[in-house]
Formats: structure tokens, C-alpha cells, sequence
């Protein structure tokens, strides 16, 4: 049995590997290099256990990191969607949810179920632990943005209004992160990096 | 205070996206493309949480994880050192003891405190996380090279018993993982991709 699943693991291990080429439209902090997602996955990560003490509510800090690690993988099969994109759905569409069955799916069956559990939690954002997670997803591009004069905001001509509606999800994790977050914001369309 | 806390987390937030440019010798799955320090810490991270039930001994898999995210951050500083590379120190050198105090040093006092004892702590191997995380980390460079054809064993000219040398502490954090990896060591000389 220990083998059994140990095998089906190894099957996951190599598959997520697929990760690593998927690339989203924000780049580095100071660069011109797109990030991938595995990367992307590695730094929320980190953040969420740096930043944790800022939560509006006690968070099951594992939980949150475990969600930011494969909260991604279903873009191994249905790619990345820019958060600015009107043309997509944003919501967990069919394909994604085709994704998360095939590729959680080549785990032990509780193994499976949990993980499928823990992504659809973060889709839903009804739990402290999703909401916190979120809000390391919208700071971190946040924060490349800001490092690089406007980054995909300048490139994609998206306006104040749009961005704030995206990032006031924050304050649902951390009053403390938004308010340095709107802060930001406010000091970027005065440096003419984002429009209002 | 909280504000204070933030603006050192943050700082230390973007210094560490520069592991994003630290590549390790070896390559991803099936591929011809180095993998970088946070693909890798990314990935040793979720191996950990999939993979937990075959430790020897209970673990706390936050703590392992943790250990697995910061784990190669001194490289920002001393450069990523080839597991096979006889001329270098292995042991925490001054350069990363060093690495270590300038950049977990960005964070808060106490954050700063608890992080360079968990990358000591990974680094002396005595403790079951330490163990396990550890395990993760000499598993994964294994399923590449034998994904690719023999890998860096191959391009380095590195022959079974200094492989199996490095590998066998995987037993330290957990003997069914290491069965299947001595297996896979063994099917790697059969095949003709690691020389005994």
C-alpha cells in the first residue's frame, strides 16, 4: 500500500514539474523576465510566512501555504488568465476544473480529495485561511508592477479604478497590507505610472 | 510597530525574488533547462506535503516546509555550490553564514532570529525536519537525472558510488522512499545512465 501510493506521488511530482514553463504576463521585480508560475507559487509562499502576523484573523498558516503552492496547477492544462483580461472567465471554468480532476487525480484517492478541497477553497474565498492566501496573490504582482515603472499596467493600458478593484480584495486578508498597498497605489498615479 | 514590521517584510520580500536567477546544475524534468533556486524550493515544498506519510517519524510539515522555502536563500550571495563538486565546501561556509545574516537580516529582529536558526538547523541535520527536508532535496535532482538520460551524473562524469553516497542519507528521513530511490539507483546502472 505505502508503495502504491508512493508511486502515484512520484507521478504528481514529475507532472507538476510542468509548472515551472507556464508564464504569466507580470515579470520579475526590475526586470524584463516574465515569472513563471512555479516561481510565482514559491514567493506567495514565502510571503504568506513573513507576512502571516498581519492577518485580520488567527490563519492555519500551513493551510494558507499549502493552497499557495498548487493554487496554480490547474494552469498546467488550462494556462495562465491575466487578472485584466475581460475576454476570459475569471471564475473556475470547466476547463480548469477538468485540470484540477486529471492532475490531482494521479495521486491516492485522499490525497486527491484534499487537494482538490483545499484549491477549490481558495477559488471560493469564503475561509480566513483563502482570503489571506488571496491577498498574497494580488500583492506580489502589485509590488513588480511598482517596481517596474507601471509593469503590466503601462503595458496593457489598464487604469487606477480597474487595479483598485483588484487589489481591495487585500483588505479581506489584512487591513495592514492594504493600507500600505493602497498607499502604493496612490503613490503611482502620482509618479504617472498608473493612470486614475 | 506593525507598519515598521511591514516595510522591513516587504524589503525582504524583493530581495529574495533574486533566487529566481540562481540556477542549479541540474535540469527539469525531461528537459534541457536549468532549474533555479525557487523552481527548486517550490518544488521540494510540495514533494514535502504529498510525501509527509512516509516519514520515519512524525513531522511537523510546517516546519518542514518553512525549512524547504529559505533553504537555499544564502545563494543570493555564495552562488549555488554542485552537489558533486569536490573542490568547494558543502558545510556552511563564512560566505553563507554571512548570506545568511544580511538577508534574513532585512526582516524583523525576531522573524530574522527565527529563520537563521531554521536554516542552521537544516544545515546541522539533526532533527527529524531536518531529516525529511533533506530527504526531499537529494529525491528530486534524482528523478531528473534519471528523466534525463543520466543528467548531470552524465555531464559532471559522476559514477554510482559517489551518487549513492549522497543519496543514502534520504534513509535518514524515510526508508520507504529510500527503497524506491536505491531501486531507481540501480535501474539507472542497468539501463547504462550511471556507472558503477
Amino acid at each position: 500500500m505505502e508503495l502504491t501510493n508512493l508511486f502515484r506521488q512520484i507521478e504528481f511530482i514529475k507532472e507538476v514539474d510542468k509548472l515551472k514553463y507556464i508564464l504569466r504576463k507580470t515579470k520579475l521585480f526590475a526586470s524584463d523576465r516574465n515569472e513563471n508560475d512555479a516561481e510565482h507559487s514559491w514567493h506567495l509562499s514565502l510571503m504568506a510566512i513573513v507576512l502571516a502576523e498581519h492577518a485580520n484573523f488567527p490563519i492555519d498558516v500551513l493551510k494558507v501555504i499549502k493552497m499557495l503552492l498548487i493554487h496554480d496547477l490547474v494552469e498546467i492544462d488550462a494556462g495562465d488568465t491575466f487578472i485584466y483580461d475581460t475576454q476570459k472567465s475569471h471564475d473556475n471554468t470547466v476547463e480548469e476544473r477538468q485540470a484540477a480532476k486529471r492532475i490531482f487525480g494521479l495521486l491516492p484517492d485522499h490525497q486527491a480529495a484534499e487537494l482538490i478541497a483545499l484549491w477549490e477553497e481558495f477559488e471560493e474565498q469564503q475561509t480566513n485561511e483563502a482570503k489571506f492566501a488571496r491577498a498574497m496573490d494580488r500583492l506580489e504582482p502589485l509590488l513588480q508592477n511598482t517596481s517596474n515603472n507601471g509593469g503590466t499596467w503601462r503595458e496593457f493600458g489598464v487604469g487606477y479604478g480597474d487595479v483598485y478593484a483588484k487589489k481591495q480584495v487585500i483588505q479581506q486578508g489584512s487591513l495592514t497590507i492594504w493600507q500600505y498597498a493602497e498607499q502604493l497605489l496612490n503613490d503611482s498615479v502620482e509618479k504617472g505610472i498608473l493612470t486614475k
